[in-house]
């Protein structure tokens, strides 16, 4: 089983502290990576984690605050010392190219791969990136500035094949992946065997949102409804909600009423303030709201 | 007595480690913070050792490589976030005003303080900054790219006022500062004591020299000819001496030659390759040359 994996790099919000770097986490699904937000720090926590990065092509950058992407440039310098050859794409609001290009033009000259940027329209649902087994689509948020999450959708896994029929039938090595993707088979006899007879359905696909900097927003539930895991942002306590409106932030305790709504199935909050230094307090609110919750933490991995 | 140290935030070379954060280092010296270079994650690290940065004016980079200025554009906007309202004066080769500005304009649009752009030539040895009781020299270096080590002087301390000589002539409160400072005392009868039965020589002066990026370059030595504490890089061992000479860097041992050439009183090496996991090699190297040497570390702080 290829299991989905989600890395926290880093789930303060603005302001640092001891434990929290700014926005950044690595989704692994299907032996590729993606990195969401690329806060300051970034390649540190990725050193500091001794994670590998050689399956890691597209950056996703939810909105152009610096606490989401003032990483960048060190992480793309630092790749082009490793050596990288693989092309780096980003995926971002227009303004950040013409922001990284002074700093790409100076600062990495002779990169020895290309970075690729791919604008999108925050303020659209709509699919923005897909290849043979994952499609993105970016879920528009509500903030200071325009702010987009992104929903990460794996698409169909291969069925799975009956060891018993593979005997039965004498199925040879060669022709599994085929049946795995739908064929049938024929025998020796020149006899069809229908697929649905070697075959049952593969794990489900699994679906996993990100939804961050935003403030609380019933518009994003029917694009998030029932994924296998919502990373919200929770930036306040409920005793703050009238900071987290004005700063169009989320409280705990409003992560929770989406994850509910959405009926998704885990929770994961994060982009605490940094006034927060118990943290506890923040996952009890949102539990109270919703159960299965998990308290975001810094060079932490999840499964999805 | 005033102390004078310096907290080394990050002494790692291009590529960050487990424990190692690229170069950034905070002297205090006559009760103001200097910062010296300011690579990625160097706001992340103040938070961690919990640094109070309200006496920090002068931020004075060495060169334009990205380990050595990425840090710049989070702490600045942090700042902000604090609500800073002293102006802050970065010292560095003209390009990084021209790079930077396209990231303030767009990220730090409505800033509660302002940033000032000091150019130096880094290929002049000149004073670049000067205040009351601090003189700051740059010390052109041998780099690949236009690299700049400086010199940190303080102006004379006061004088020693001898207690004994203030009991004895009932000197009041009110002209010791006076006297520290070299005037003579006129007592109620008119007689007149010289400053110099009144006071003795306070501490000398100190002196602080930061060398990196920098190939060995004995040129450097009239310059910081017997400061009390040079910091030099030491980016490689002897065994990779060639290597050294190709980036322009510096080896433990030369570091050692310099500091011993150069008569200085202690030497804090850093800016360790990455690939040293233990860099206690390094100080050996080091210290074989030149006996009191310290091993820069992060998160650490060290009187000069």
């Amino acid at each position: 089983m290829q299991k989905a994996t989600l890395t926290i790099l880093g789930c303060g919000s603005a302001l640092p502290t001891k434990n929290n770097f700014p926005s950044a986490q690595i989704l692994e699904i299907r032996d590729k990576q993606f990195l969401i937000d690329c806060g300051e720090g970034t390649q540190i926590r990725m050193r500091q984690m001794g994670a590998k990065t050689n399956r890691l092509g597209h950056i996703f950058i939810s909105h152009l605050h610096g606490d989401h992407c003032f990483g960048l440039i060190g992480l793309i310098s630092s790749f082009g010392m490793l050596n990288r050859t693989a092309d780096l794409h980003i995926h971002a609001q227009p303004d950040l190219e013409r922001i990284m290009k002074v700093q790409l033009d100076y600062f990495c000259e002779s990169l020895s791969f290309q970075v690729i940027f791919h604008h999108f329209n925050p303020k659209k649902h709509e699919l923005i990136f897909e290849d043979r087994s994952i499609s993105v689509y970016s879920i528009p948020l509500k903030h200071r500035v325009p702010s987009c999450g992104f929903l990460f959708e794996e698409k169909p896994r291969d069925r799975h094949i009956l060891r018993e029929m593979i005997d039965f039938y004498n199925i040879p090595t060669w022709r599994i992946l085929k049946i795995k993707q739908g064929e049938d088979f024929e025998t020796a006899d020149g006899e069809i065997i229908p697929n649905d007879q070697l075959t049952v359905v593969g794990e489900l696909p699994k679906r996993f949102a990100y939804c961050s900097d935003t403030a609380y927003s019933e518009k994003i539930i029917p694009i998030i409804e029932g994924v296998d895991c919502l990373y919200h942002e929770a930036t306040f306590m409920e005793t703050e909600k009238k900071r987290a409106k004005e700063t169009f932030h989320s409280t705990a305790r409003q992560a929770g009423e989406i994850a509910l709504k959405a009926k998704v199935k885990k929770l994961i909050i994060g982009h605490y303030s940094a006034r927060y230094i118990h943290q506890d307090e923040l996952l009890d609110e949102t539990k109270s709201v919703f159960k299965n919750t998990l308290l975001g933490e810094d060079l932490t991995t999840y499964e999805i």
